[in-house]
């Protein structure tokens, strides 16, 4: 881990010495970190690769930089798939996303429910707050973030291998998440899912999640799920 | 659980069939819901007693009551006792207070520690989002809020039988959190505990306790803790 060094995701990296980065990574390094040509930063690729580079030229939103080293990644690529319901609040959902990124999420998908409150969702606001949490949190995996699908189709493609609903009807419920699994859990709205969405999860092989006997908002029953997979 | 009628906080509910109530909750009660005399409301103390009543007289902010029937809880006093050093950032504690009352905590300590970012909390703001959450998540105990506490007398008077530091530094780690024990896990400021307030818990007993290779913020630390424990 390299805390010391400021860090700055390059989507693009790859295995040339030469690397050029432009936008608004560059500009925070330039004229918020007021970092000058010669300085070392690291630069990551949100897939697990991290280098540490020389500042070679240092524009107001563009930079030159020539790779020192590759550095080694404590972060694994994590298995866990969150698909939920957008919150009316979009502060809810991104204090979420920062929270599960930096506990550990793989994929991160909206999906539109028949009590969805929103079906609009700002995901470049949602990846520059994953950016920043993986960076803040010294991951090198940035979460696959997807909007917003529809239910049905969303729930038939499904290809993980344990899928879970968490929603709030009686009945008998696993409590049981395999940790390092590959892992889908859906979160429905504040309405829940209809009894109709629970049946066809169910027939396309999900298994209901128990999250406790409170009531969860959104958010808080997404995260206890990305807590329980990421306890070890 | 009756999530059908609305609910309110009353501290002081005691057995008598008339009661009284005044303050902020009544506020809501006559102008934000704008309920009548002669409707039922759920009135709760925050320590596991819950009434269904019947408005008698409503004013502005003052209401009185007559009590119809005590109420069934499921709910359990939590014995999780979490200890944090406050965030710089308001929002962040109260966020954390908001997910970890749904999720279930008994007890909230606010400890100031060598590199605390702050020590002033405004406790009443906290008081106001524990009820809140207590009554969305249809509990009946709200965790007792305690600010600000030294740290040296604080660790020296804890009586939990397990006891647990969340520092980064090197060393053998718990990972294990007991459900349902009594338990107090403390959580460090951004910059960590000093290597000298780990010594300090260790001789009064504390373990570390290990939440993961990825950097927590404090507030995401103690979120996972919370679910930790709340994990059955």
């Amino acid at each position: 881990m390299h805390p010391e060094r400021h860090r700055f995701y390059h989507p693009e990296l790859d295995l040339s010495p030469e690397q050029e980065l432009e936008g608004s990574e560059v500009h925070h390094m330039s004229k918020v970190l007021r970092m000058k040509v010669g300085e070392d930063v690291i630069l990551l690729n949100g897939k697990g690769r991290l280098v540490s580079a020389e500042i070679k030229e240092l524009k107001k939103d563009r930079g030159r930089f020539r790779v020192l080293d590759d550095l080694p990644s404590w972060d694994m690529p994590s298995g866990l798939h969150i698909a939920m319901a957008p919150t009316k609040n979009m502060d809810r959902m991104e204090w979420f996303l920062e929270k599960a990124v930096e506990m550990g999420l793989g994929r991160f998908s909206l999906i539109g429910t028949q009590r969805s409150e929103r079906n609009k969702v700002r995901m470049d606001r949602l990846e520059r707050i994953a950016v920043s949490a993986m960076k803040q949190s010294l991951r090198t995996y940035l979460p696959r973030l997807e909007s917003m699908h529809d239910y049905k189709p969303f729930i038939t493609g499904a290809s993980e291998s344990d899928r879970f609903i968490a929603h709030c009807y009686e009945g008998d419920k696993s409590t049981e998440i395999s940790v390092g699994g590959s892992t889908l859990i859906l979160i429905g709205p504040e309405g829940d899912f209809t009894e109709e969405e629970v049946r066809e999860a169910k027939e396309m092989g999900f298994h209901a999640l128990g999250l406790g006997a409170a009531r969860l908002r959104t958010e808080t029953a997404a995260l206890k799920a990305v807590a329980l997979y990421n306890r070890l």
